[in-house]
């Protein structure tokens, strides 16, 4: 039996959209997750991102295991009441974060011992240990299998061992989870841009029966073309009545084009890191409100966005508030890289129940051509 | 013929609480001004400082005439459509601000000349410029006249020679300001904590005629106690029937003795100064939320305010945002402070029209005497 019922409301090709249903509410597929780190989706209220559209937002288990503490959230009425936001999160396992704390972490069959970058603390992580966190102490509502990342390009055999690693971990993650039913537990399948290594792991973990499929150990390094060709042979060897997951993507272009290839669910810190440095995304790429071209340009953002910031604003303010430094420029921009994140993916779930998607895709990839020729 | 009218309803000692009048909408006094440095009330919405209560922000000429430029702030519609705040802005005159630039600027009787903080490029302030940039180019609704404050403690010879020379800039000021009714001008008096210089410099302002009076130099370096004994003799130099303005100021305290002395209208830059460095002003004074104290704090700053940032928000996730240097920390503590003063306002207008002011202004300062006890 899984967790939540996920109700597919039409395909086109190889893409769907439809409605994962959780005990806090509907996530609309396919579903963009704006990411709270640290308890927060960086500078915006949650108001503010649940206006834009957002079903769901992600949680990072390293961060606020670190800070504040994970028993320290749990204390305080779980990771919902914290942050204020009341609808489904999604956690990470923590595995990918601690895992870039090269020469600061150590991997072994058990789990993975690392030292903090706040303060240099000892802290483990295993595949029980982060069950725990995400599930008994932040309390999401989808909880992440434990993994094993490794950047590419890696040799064959290290992206094999730390596959192989991640089906063990995969195994004793569903084993800690138990047989909850108000929460849901992902699997991550990995392999880089091995066919068949990707194979291997997809048909172990979908023997072991998870609520949902996230394809790990992508957008790791391996650029565009590769990611969407293992996205081509990946998401067939998952199951199509649950949701798949593409984590850490993406640039919009490669959502859309994920998307085509079967995706349900995707999560970045592009929209807000790019608001942060004063980057405003759209169908035609990001413009930096820095550009002089911008000073008395009085047109705003997107007219067609129903988001405040994107809307109500003139460039030329925006501009200014860049330049300056202001805090407010870092607000705007957030809060209109979310509504844009946000707005492509309710025209994604209309392309797809309209049976348009490939118009749409050839559409968008001739805007980006375009702009690029 | 004074521009605003000014409806004073109810008066209590020295204290008075009422109405400004101007077309774009009334300023209930005693009010306070959110500041407005560059454009922004840094880190917040127009429509979340709007939502505190404040009737009116202040906007910086200095910052404005060098970014994004007066005539750049003109051609794109004026300082309100610029800045999305369709309610009243007072702007200063920019002569506090080039007189700190020390050893960048030159002052003579014709005005200032001084180099921008920016990019060192060369600029001058006249009163003619002065009024140009606020009256034509930014479009304040309130526009202050062009003066020299000295930082105090200062010597007499000093003090004095810098006011005569304000009042010169009032009343030339005054002739660039013209015959304007849709704007007000208001007068600076200037003269430090000498009662005979405070004297000659408000009859002198008082007999050109303004449409209200600030009282300038003060909060400069000479304390609360100080500041205090000058305003009892400053105020009533006064006309009775028109705002009178208290530059700077400033704390609440300072703001409470202010209004028992009979001070209109405030601005500081302290509560969201304050709220970008993790404190919390209350009547108590001010908290910083980094404060351990506060780790697992589930109560919120005030339930009593009506402000998002100060009921709905426990301080535990306050000084997790702040120890985790988050901009939502920023935002919501900028956004609590300005709430506050603007509570502290609405409440010091209640007991005036009660006339319990006096009760108040005990009480509040016994609160303080208490916490430092």
């Amino acid at each position: 039996m899984v967790a939540f019922p996920f109700h597919i409301h039409a395909t086109d090709g190889a893409a769907r959209t439809g409605v994962l249903e959780t005990p806090r509410g509907e996530i609309r597929t396919p579903a963009f997750m704006p990411v709270g780190t640290a308890g927060t989706v960086k500078g915006l209220l949650v108001d503010q991102v649940r206006a834009t559209g957002a079903d769901i937002v992600l949680g990072n288990t390293y961060h606020l295991m670190l800070r504040p503490g994970a028993e320290r959230v749990a204390r305080l009425g779980g990771l919902h009441k914290f942050m204020r936001w009341e609808r489904p999160i999604l956690t990470d396992s923590g595995g990918f974060q601690v895992m870039s704390l090269a020469g600061l972490r150590k991997i072994t069959e058990e789990g993975v011992s690392f030292q903090s970058h706040i303060d240099g603390s000892r802290h483990m992580l295993s595949p029980e240990r982060s069950i725990e966190i995400q599930a008994d102490l932040l309390g999401a509502d989808i909880v992440m299998q434990f993994d094993e990342c490794p950047a590419l390009p890696a040799p064959e055999a290290e992206v094999r061992r730390a596959m192989e690693l991640s089906l063990r971990w995969g195994a004793r993650s569903k084993a800690a989870f138990g047989t909850r039913t108000t929460q849901a537990l992902f699997a991550i399948v990995q392999g880089g841009v091995d066919e068949g290594l990707r194979r291997r792991s997809a048909e172990a973990l979908v023997a072991e029966g998870f609520d949902g499929y996230a394809i790990g150990g992508l957008a790791v390094g391996e650029g565009h073309d590769e990611m969407v060709r293992a996205l081509e042979f990946t998401t067939p060897l998952l199951p199509s009545d649950r949701p798949r997951y593409l984590m850490g993507v993406g640039k919009p272009i490669d959502i859309v084009e994920s998307v085509a290839r079967g995706v349900d669910m995707f999560d970045c810190v592009l929209p807000t890191r790019a608001g942060r440095h004063g980057q405003a995304w759209g169908d035609a790429g990001p413009v930096n409100l820095k550009g002089a071209r911008f000073a008395e340009d009085i047109a705003p953002l997107d007219e067609t966005l129903d988001c405040p910031a994107s809307r109500e604003y003139s460039k030329a303010y925006l501009h200014h508030l860049v330049k300056s430094g202001e805090l407010l420029g870092q607000v705007l921009l957030s809060w209109h890289n979310i509504a844009y994140y946000q707005s492509l993916m309710a025209r994604l779930r209309a392309v797809i129940a309209a049976g348009t998607l490939s118009d749409f895709v050839a559409q968008f990839r001739a805007g980006l051509a375009k702009r690029d020729a």
